[in-house]
């Protein structure tokens, strides 16, 4: 069971920049900091600017910072639009209805999606301010 | 974020399993009526069996059949020892360990477990037998 590397990433970039409140953060800088590819931390901010969640500077001094304060992004809410789909079992894909012959006759979907709402609920609990140990 | 085919499969077996609860199921059989690859379902069973879920018995008229009944087994249970592994991020990942650079900073780690256990336990809270829309 895992979150997709690129929620894993965009919950790098969010922390990164809650740990610099004050600075402009270049996409150079996160990918020399976390030694990830650059070409993949441009799709993971492109999706963080589109999500709200990060607004960036052009120019010399330029670069991303956060939309709103750290105390004022829930995980739960960066988890939730940032991991592409909660296809937890294969009969949760839109594209996969009617493959499984027991579909109809297993409650295996409901019990999973009530999971997952529970793992989200405890992302929810918890600010992105709190992940930072200092605080 | 999604559980393993392995573990997608597992679950659809033991499920079979407790709808012909009479019956020795064979993988030919299970293979036919899931449309799985038969090598893909050997795997499964071999560690359902592994994992104590399930027993085989040889010959003509042999097969598959649970080893406790569905009301004793839980969901919960099945998905903690049929899923390979539980690293949500990258940094629960024994051989990435000190590859990101705020580890020790961040309390990520600490959260995601924490949502993870609520998701197990949600599925702790039901039976193989309760999965079936019959009961």
């Amino acid at each position: 069971m895992q979150l997709t590397l690129h929620t894993d990433y965009a919950l790098r970039v969010l922390i990164y920049l809650a740990m610099h409140p004050n600075q402009r953060v270049t996409i150079t800088e996160l990918s020399t900091f976390f030694n990830i590819s650059r070409n993949h931390l441009v799709k993971v901010v492109h999706n963080l600017g589109l999500k709200g969640f990060i607004q960036s500077v052009r120019g010399k001094n330029g670069g991303l910072y956060l939309s709103r304060s750290a105390d004022q992004i829930r995980v739960g809410e960066v988890v939730r639009q940032m991991e592409a789909n909660f296809h937890i079992v294969e009969c949760f894909n839109p594209q996969k209805q009617g493959v499984c012959p027991i579909q109809g006759k297993c409650k295996l979907t409901s019990l999973l999606c009530r999971a997952k709402e529970q793992f989200l609920k405890e992302l929810d609990g918890t600010l992105l301010s709190e992940v930072l140990l200092n605080k």
